[in-house]
């Protein structure tokens, strides 16, 4: 017999004590001087992380930020049987060539920002059926890799408009497996593609918002959940131009989000530092996710949340070509033993 | 009680009867002229499959395969919980916005031209663990999209060596359920990212060919099987190059493959059509798949057979770079009523 792991229509019920074994969240100066920094394993002071290129910097930032979370479960590599990984760069480069230095099973994933919770959410499923005993997801984001090939070339020094956002530079990952004390995964929605028909590739937002109060709602329907269920409701990188827009839709289908529904993108830089509307990238929901919310339930500060990868699935050449900006999000529910069912 | 899906280091065991509910394939003009033409469910006669842009063209045609599979499995978009796909353009495009028009809860996955095998995986992964009554895997290319994004300008006319491959303009969808009459879904195997050294980006065959010949010996290893076990073995898109280098390494292992060791590649276009050394492509592995192996096995002509879909995870910006080509394989074993285990 099949075992029924499925809640209405999106929503996966993870039936089996699955529990992140431990995480570790990667990050570049900026994010290290910002005001999450106490909270990351590892700060690299330059944006080349010691490396020729950002592209490998990036990729340095991706394995440390794999193999310490490894290291912290006690485990090695070879008892990990699968890597999900994916980040913002064209063909997925930074995952796939991190795989090949893990030597784990890789299996590559994109959701362009809501990669974070799409990579954990398939880990974790693979590892609640028994496919897999450990899993660790992963994804990245730079900075610079970033700007160079979805805006201009660095150099060049574009302006922007307030609406836009600062890719974070900076890597999160977490292991998955049966038992132990860390966070529970109790459940995962998974998202539709949404498109609004935002097509201003600088007000990422905006376009992602929709996609983000779509999941959510679904979230609360699929698991008759209701807002404050959670202590914590977190949306990868709405940042302040879309995280409002996501609050109003949500009222819109009866859901009075409160004090605790926040973003990851506006808790990662201080006020002075330089970020326009919020952080973005990748690194966004997991540095945050992996390096300060994990720990904050350890520490017993929150005890059930649920965070909300968003993701804009735009490229350069579909904005070129006059193309609207599609939209996923993916959420990942999370809780402590303290408020188990 | 966690089942025990896993055997040995990268093999997935489905426990349950998942079966392909059905399957598509749809190609362009220049595929459906070649050996297998009559085997695809529809023939573009067009590139641009009636769409202004190539880029649209591609989405078309997976969104044809797509609902082409949906429909003969006699389901509709609303029953089925997942939709996995991946192409080769950046940002994964086509996938994301062929995921806007189905509204099915979308996973990007990305593993090059093994996306074909990847996504149907973890769809089946997910089907055999309840948490989704049905999914779709889909995958496609488009000569076109990739020449100009991975090569050259189309219009610059670059001339090729001979161990350069042809991109297959077409799509491959897969409905996984429990239960019916089709071809079994037993086992994957996940592969590992390998590199060695293979700098050239006209000759993936070369680069591919050891990752398929490492996912072939782990898949034996793991599940006790031989390559007589197979009716046939085929690999993704090694070309006339890469497949003999693959079936040497394989010898070294001590794996005689013999006649049922197949390419692909090698399947889809006559030697009257420029090919280069083979076909390439996500759809490559897909359309043969999905188009003809599936048929085969209905038609009692094939019993059991194992599709390693090979992938190449370049980027322009990686070879550029000076980087090598990291290569992955993913394998699915199929198999018929008549032999089922």
């Amino acid at each position: 017999m099949v075992q029924q792991r499925y809640m209405g229509s999106s929503t996966f019920h993870f039936l089996n004590d699955v529990r992140l074994q431990s995480s570790a969240a990667v990050v570049g100066p900026k994010e290290g001087s910002g005001l999450l920094g106490k909270e990351f394993d590892l700060i690299h002071n330059d944006l080349y992380a010691g490396q020729e290129t950002w592209e490998k910097a990036e990729r340095k930032i991706l394995e440390d930020a794999v193999n310490t979370a490894i290291e912290k479960a006690g485990l090695s590599t070879k008892q990990i049987g699968a890597y999900l990984a994916g980040d913002l760069l064209n063909q997925n480069i930074t995952a796939s060539f991190s795989a090949q230095t893990t030597q784990i099973p890789f299996m590559g994933v994109y959701g362009a920002c809501s990669t974070s919770m799409l990579s954990l959410l398939l880990a974790t499923s693979l590892v609640d059926a028994g496919f897999v005993q450990y899993a660790v997801a992963g994804v990245s984001s730079h900075n610079c890799t970033a700007e160079k090939q979805y805006r201009f070339p660095t150099e060049f020094g574009g302006q922007k408009p307030d609406t836009a956002q600062w890719t974070v530079t900076g890597a999160g990952a977490g292991v998955v497996g049966i038992g132990g004390n860390g966070p529970c995964i109790t459940h995962a929605t998974v998202g539709k593609v949404m498109d609004l028909g935002v097509k201003n590739p600088f007000d990422m937002g905006s376009a992602m918002a929709p996609a983000a109060a779509d999941t959510i709602a679904t979230h609360f329907r699929d698991t008759g959940r209701k807002p404050s269920d959670y202590d914590l409701i977190v949306t990868g990188d709405l940042a302040s131009v879309g995280h409002p827009i996501a609050r109003e839709l949500l009222m819109n289908e009866g859901y009075q989000m409160g004090e605790r529904f926040q973003d990851c993108g506006m808790m990662i830089y201080s006020e002075e530092q330089e970020q326009f509307s919020g952080a973005s990238g990748c690194a966004s929901s997991a540095c945050v996710t992996y390096g300060h919310l994990m720990k904050e339930m350890d520490r017993g500060n929150l005890h059930r949340i649920l965070v909300v990868a968003t993701g804009a699935l735009l490229s350069p050449i579909s904005y070129q070509q006059g193309e609207p900006i599609p939209c996923v999000a993916h959420a990942v529910a999370f809780e402590s033993d303290t408020l188990r069912f």
